[in-house]
Parts: structure tokens; C-alpha cells; sequence
């Protein structure tokens, strides 16, 4: 038996870069949070501490900012830009993961902008000698529909007490990340239309299951998005309880909520297209 | 020497209460995360032990829901109500604080939801047997302007090395909060309306440093809005700092910026009328 | 009518500094985050832009690290020096406040440490050209007990759904702050006497209400150090409910508790002798 | 081409149970945040939002407290009973994963604790009609060493401005898990065992790199514990940069350091034996 080495890697987490490009008096801004992870020929530094093939976390972190004073496009051309450096420069990098977390503004002014809230544009490229895996998605993208969503017919036990409804609020702050089929995007315009999709179908579509209410989303997307070869969600169940106020004798027809932080459900499912190559790499 | 208790209170805190209210179809949501706070003749529960003049923060929750039952108005209508009722009912409460955050969505749908961001709208009242006081506010409503923002002429000592500037980004992640003058007041157009002037004001005032910006903010509030009192502001100074590219042989006109977390920067101040009484009750 | 500039204040926030003290081979450190506010004729910066008075609080945060160059002392020690330093070397500063959070680290090797937990050592010291004001303290500090605490007595109302419990779970995260009559004190053996006392007083007295448990603690510190002049204790009411098991047919006699997050009680009290002069503004 | 379901799992996360235990006047307290996750035959609600296979997450949660009914023993040992019983119990339920967090408490007193710090202890369990996987491990151990660690002979290039030192702080908030090769473990020691071995060598070995260290954690784990298969540690490295005192007049013998927490390193590994079959199942 000898012990060994397996799966690694390293990388400069969470770079926050403000880059801002001036068009006359009126600028613009973009609020991007960059993460890099590089694998590789790397057993020397675990084995001996020989760093002669490691490339510093912090010239990763400078090689960022140099990158951004370049027009930067959309984080998905940036983080391709970044990918395929790291994987062309140096000989000891296979494998470069760029992932990125875009805080949208919304314009108040010239040169001055509010947040435009808590929800993030993510984008992850993995770049290798062999190809380029681009994942885009949402994080912290919070909805809520106040009725249309019912959860019954579900497997009963001993350890059962939950009533089945008609009729209760659905919440979530979701993550939904997907991957495109290749790299000739545009990625703004595919962006902003697989989120519309996602929003619109957890608005209208009417749900018996969080899961069927999942599965929509993507199909929703995959159906109109020929460019999109995969989609993954994760979606917290963010329980509204009614609250019973029987003992103040009231009716609570559904008017009346308690919101819970925890426990809280976790569904959590991918849709594909059954010719659709698998790309683990990309995630 | 005898040891003695001073000034105390109690009360439950953050309980996230969400109303539904139902116009046919159309649905319209209250998310509200309320806090109560209890003064008055609580000695025996702290010298004995004695509950016999204690609410307990039990009760409190149930009557933030059992008043969610009826319509709530603004939160401004509500936390009065909810504060009135706990002086009135009950001999031993003196006063009575009942602090609101209210999490703002944005319809996407008859009955469907997105967060509108992690801002919040603030309610904070006051009642005592002499009167009510209603501080309306802000909180975490992020802002920046990639330019029109200087900082110099300021005291050196041995301990200086920031460089003067004539052009920096200017961000904050800020809270204001504001006093009415009395209770007769249209909530929700006075808390549009001072929003948008604290916005406006930062976007378009040139300034020389962070205190100008926020004395001009309060300033603009109180000179549009005769019903305001006071107004206190905190901002963070969310510093930017110029990356310098000169290493890598590119020049930096402000446009790469590191976002920096901690150490920061903190301005808080007041602004007010020459005629405004002081009313430290209502804080 | 005219508007005017109110209290105000400013300065550097959460300088996070790390100080090492080599002995030879063994080493210690002191892990610190440390916040400065000043206010004092700071008019100018407000009304005009005018900086001729302002300390940057980028000098600020220089001049916690070249203090921190000496010895440091104790966390009361080197906030003295520091808000000494700013009331006296600047005549527009007639108030400065440094606060400090320590983190422990324990010892595991000459020069190797484990962090020693989420609590944390305060200190809050307040000068001006007057005096000079001390307020030690801890934060974060967790503690349960899982019997010894009974809620009963309290009043009813048609609100009331608690019912009365001679046996529960008592916990909480309390923040403690206690003001020192001067600053000639033993900090560090200051510190860790009221510290063990608090937590004495709340393992060992049997408690009727968490204002007791409260007001008990602050008596404990109170009676044995002659040189606190006044403590004030925060405590969220972390409420444990024992998890009705019938519906499985099992019996719970508080063994099954479910921790709860929101909402959570929130009890604050000062607790003080009768001939201390009070000092609002050490606070 | 058809849109197809993938990989799916849902479940609760975070039912938050704290078990007493008492023997006479001593209590123990176990004080756990249980997440579970089960996969199997669920297109049926994904695809119809037919029900009919699912477990209902509440049920999970009412399983979690009624198993706690039961003498709990180690985490492994909870989590075991608990996967075992969702996949014997219900024909669609092909995996269940169940992960814990322990909550650490010092005693104080006979029924007394106070939280004994931000440290987690960790279990996994993965069950199918296969087989059982154990995975322990420690989340947010934080380490510090003053010296000892040296960082040079990276690679340099256009964007590298990096110093190389021979003297650094080396401090990280460690996850660390570890793969039993079976389930006939005496939990406690071996997860004390590891725990201290990864403290110790952290702490006593020379580091060249953070990688070298990760290595040899992991290890001196396998070295010593036979039963543990694999390691997988995760490393966040916490940047300690030693402040230019120069402009004061001051050396800085890497005594005063200001602590960054954006960007960080990341430095993630696997440390396993030739001869242990892989398990991707566990993780």
C-alpha cells in the first residue's frame, strides 16, 4: 500500500473586480466576482513543496485585473479569455475553471447606479487542451407565487403528520446554472431569455410538486433554446406556513403566512436532451 | 451601595409574517419581518422572577398574525396599530417600539413574485401614554457613482499616505432613516418620494467627500418634505481602489478597481431643522 | 426655519490586524478587529467639502498599524493609546471612540494556534479633553442550559397560546458589556473574572425568566468587582421547543428539541449601583 | 431529440435537533443539523406531478425527531440508522445521503454548556441496496502558524509581482472529510484521532507551499488510521500581508499584519491509498 496523490486543485477565489468604461459623460459599469481553479501536472508542490510549476494565486489575481483593462465583453467572453490563458501560458495547467458572479446595476444617472438587487448572473467556463465547457446561470433568484401550487397523493407512514393541500404558496431562491451545446453564443440575448423562461414557467405553470414545477423550467428552456444542451436547478423549498388563528377565532383562507428559515425542503434535479452528449467536465 | 436595575426592555424579535391579499385573480403580498420591543414596570420579573406583568414574546407573535388578519396598510399603519395596542392593553407597558422590514417584490404575474433586491423599507414607531413617534426609512440600499466624487485637502501627519484625488468612485451601502413630524402623513408617497430624493442627490451633487454627499442628501429630503423632522444617515465608504496595472505596462485612467471589503470607511450624521424638537424617544 | 447639521460622527471601521510577539521560538499573537469614530468640528466636510479638519480615515487605519508596531498590551490598553492619540494630536477632534473585537486563539504548538471560537473579547474605549470611559465586554457567547429554567405566571390575554412551562431549555447568545469606574484596572484579570461569573450565575441559578437569569449575572459581576461600575446584557431568547412525539406514540419528556431561529425573544437590561454617576457617553 | 430528466435527488435540509440526555443531574447534549437527500424513482412527479412514490420532506423531518427519540450514539451511527431506513422502507427510494453537522458544547455544570466554537464536527452517510459509505470530517477549523512556512520558486511572468518569502503567516479555515474503508469504526476515536493528526501536522510541519501541508495532513491521517480510505481536505488560504510600516520610519519583522479576506487561495486535494477502490458514491 502507498499513499498518493488524487484529484486537486488550486486558484485565486472570489477576485472582485469593478470595471468601468466611459462612453463621454456616460459610463458603464460591470461588478464581477472571479474565481479560478487550475489542475494539473502539480504533484511536486503536495510531494516535496517544489513550486517550479505552480503559477502564484496572486498572479492569478493580477492577471484579472490586467485582463480587465481590456474591453471585457459579457463574463462569458471574459471568463474564456482568462480559461484559455491559463491553460496556453503554462505547460503544468490541464484544466482551467473560471467562474464568475455578476452583480447587476440599474442606471440612475450618467454615472450613477442603484443595485439592482441580490440575484447574480453566473457564468463557469472549464477550458482543457481538448475543448471549452460554458455554463451560464442565476443565483439567488427569489420567487414566489402565491397560490397555484398543490402537493397531495404523496406516500403516507407512521412518521406522517403533514396535511395534504389545494392550494399554498411556493417559494424559492433558486440557482440554475445551464450548459450551452458550443461557444458561438450570443450570450446576452440567451441569458436573458432562458431567465425569462425560467421565471414565466414557475409563474404560470400550475404545480402539483416543486419537482414538476423544476422540470418545466428546464424543459421550457431547453425547448426554445437550441443552444442549451443541459439544464440543473437546485430549488430550497422556502416553507409559508398558514398560521393558525383558530385560537383568536379567525379564518385563515390563505391570507396569513409564517415564513420559516429552516428546516426547508431541497429539490434539486437536471434536465437534458436524450442526444446530448454528457460533459462532466463542465461542471 | 445598593446594586438596582436600569433602563431595560424586551420584547420578540423578527418574526417574518407574510399577508396575501386577494382582489379576484390578482393577489398583492406584505412581507414583512416585525420586531417588538417592551418598556415599563418589569422589575419583579427581574428581581423575582415575578411574570405576573410580563406579555410574553409568545403572545406578541401571535398578535403581529392575528393583526396580519385584517388589512395591514403600510407598514407605518401597522406598526402603529401594533404599538397603541400594547400601551393600551396592558397597564405595565409604558412603552412600546415595534420595528418593521419590509422585503419589496415585484409582480411578474396575477399572483407570481420576484424579489425586488436585498433593500428594505423600514418602519420604526413609537407609543407611549404622551404620544407616537413614526421613523420611516431605508436600509442597504447600495449605490455608486463610477465618477464626480474628490477627496482632498485634508489634514497630513506623519501617519498619511493616501494620495489626493480629483475623480474616485464613490459607493455605499446605506441607511437612512427619517422622523415625521406627527402621524398625518400619505406613507407610502413621503417614503417614494424621500427615496428618491436621497438617490437623485447622490447620483448628480458633485462631491468632495462623503460627508458633503450626505449632509446634501438629508438636506434635500427636509427642504422638499415639510413633513420630515430629522433625518439620519450611515454610509459606508465601500472602497474602490484603483488597481495598478504600471507593472504590466498599462496605463490605469480609472477604470480597473479593486472592491474592498474591511477595512471601510463609516459616515454617520444628522440633519434636522433649527426648529425641530429633539425627540431621542423616537430612536 | 433653516436646516442644520446634528450629531455626527465618522471614521475607520474593522481594521482587522494581526499582531505577532516572538519570544524565541514561541510565539503569541493578538488577532484584532479594530473601528475608530470621531466627531468634532467636522461642519466643514458637511456643509462645503471644505477637509481642512478631516482625518482621513484611511490615516486612521495607518495609525492603528504603526501603534501596532508597540507592545500592545491588552485590547483596553491599546484602544486608550489610540483614542488618546486622536483627541490629542488633532484640535478638531474632541471625540474618539475605537472599539475592539478580539478573537482568542489557543495555543497548540510554539507557534501554531487553533481558533478558540466564535466569541469574542470587546473593548470600547471614549476620550475627549474631559475623561477618559472603558467598557469591557463579550460577545457571541453561547451557552444552554437543558433544565434549572421555568416560564409561568405571565399574563394572559385572548392572544395567549403558550402554555406555562416549569422545565425548558434555556439558551442564547449573549452580548455583555460592563463599564469600569476608571481605567487604573487589571483588564485581562478584570476580563476573565466577570466573564466566569456570567457564566456562573447563569449555569447555576434556577430561573423563573430569562430577565432574572439577566439581571442575576449582572448582580454576580456587580457585587464581586468593585471596580464595574454598570452592566449591560443582551440576550436573544434561542427558543428550544420540546417536539410533540405522540403523534408517533412516543413520549417526550424534554429530551426531543427543536432549535428555532426566527423569531427568537430579545431581552436587554442594565443592571447598576445606585451612587454610580451615570456616563451615556461611554457608550 | 427528446427533453429527458437527469439526475435528481430532493429532500430536508437542516432540521436542527438537539437530543438531552439525562443521567440523574447530569445532561448531555447532542446538538445536530441533519440534512437528507434521496434519489430514486421520482420521474413520475418531475414528469405528472403524480406523488404517489414521493416521501414528503416533512416526513423526513418528523423521522429525523423520532429517531432522536431513540439513544442516538456517534453521528455516523445516527446517520447510518436514518439512510438505512428511507432506502428499506420505501421501494423508490434507491440512495438516501444523510449529513451531519455536530454542534460542539463544553460542559460548565452538571446541565450547563457553553458552545464550544464555530468548529463543526461532520458525517456523511451515502446507503443503497448496495452498500453503506461513511464520510466524517471537521468544517471551519481554523489554524494559524506565525512561522514556519516559506512560499518561492513559482513560476514568474509578465503579471507575476509577487515577493517570494521564506517567512509567512500560514493561516486557513479547513474543511477536512474522510472515507472509512467499512462501518465497523469506533467512531469517536478515529474522528478525535484524525481531527488531532491534521492539528498536529498543520502545526509541526515545515511548509513550502500550502499544497505541501494539505499533503501531509492528509497523510499522516492514512499513515496512522487504517481505516481510513481516503481524505479530502479543502484549504482556504486567509492572507496575512505583513504592513509596510516604511513611511512611518518603522521595520516590520514580520510582526504586524493585516488580514485580507478577498481574493484567497484555494487549495483543494485528495490524499488516498493505490490500493483503495474509488467510491464516488460517498461524496
Amino acid at each position: 500500500m502507498t499513499i498518493v496523490l488524487g484529484d486537486n486543485q488550486y486558484g485565486k477565489s472570489e477576485t472582485h473586480v469593478v470595471r468601468v468604461t466611459k462612453k463621454g459623460r456616460t459610463h458603464e459599469i460591470k461588478d464581477l466576482n472571479v474565481s479560478i481553479a487550475l489542475a494539473g501536472d502539480f504533484a511536486d508542490t503536495h510531494l516535496t513543496g517544489d513550486n517550479s510549476k505552480v503559477v502564484p494565486t496572486d498572479t492569478q489575481k493580477n492577471t484579472i485585473f490586467a485582463f480587465a483593462h481590456e474591453p471585457m465583453g459579457e463574463i462569458e467572453d471574459f471568463a474564456i479569455r482568462l480559461a484559455r490563458h491559463f491553460v496556453g501560458e503554462f505547460a503544468s495547467v490541464y484544466r482551467a475553471r473560471v467562474a464568475i458572479e455578476e452583480q447587476p446595476w440599474s442606471r440612475v444617472h450618467d454615472h450613477a447606479f442603484v443595485s439592482a438587487g441580490s440575484e447574480k448572473r453566473l457564468a463557469a467556463v472549464t477550458c482543457t487542451d481538448d475543448g471549452t465547457w460554458v455554463v451560464a446561470g442565476v443565483a439567488d433568484l427569489v420567487v414566489l407565487k402565491s397560490t397555484g401550487s398543490e402537493f397531495h397523493g404523496y406516500i403516507k407512514d407512521r412518521f406522517t403528520t403533514l396535511p395534504e393541500t389545494r392550494d399554498r404558496i411556493m417559494a424559492t431562491s433558486m440557482t440554475a446554472r445551464w450548459r450551452y451545446r458550443d461557444t458561438q453564443i450570443d450570450w446576452a440575448d440567451s441569458f436573458g431569455e432562458v431567465r425569462r423562461l425560467l421565471i414565466e414557467t414557475f409563474a404560470s405553470k400550475h404545480s402539483l410538486s416543486l419537482q414538476q414545477t423544476l422540470y418545466a423550467m428546464g424543459k421550457a428552456a431547453l425547448e426554445a433554446r437550441p443552444e442549451v444542451a443541459e439544464v440543473r436547478i437546485t430549488m430550497p423549498n422556502k416553507h409559508h406556513f398558514v398560521v393558525d388563528l383558530s385560537p383568536f377565532g379567525m379564518a385563515n383562507d390563505n391570507e396569513v403566512f409564517y415564513a420559516s428559515d429552516r428546516p426547508y425542503g431541497l429539490i434539486e434535479g437536471t434536465i437534458t436532451r436524450d442526444d446530448a452528449r454528457e460533459a462532466p467536465m463542465a461542471w
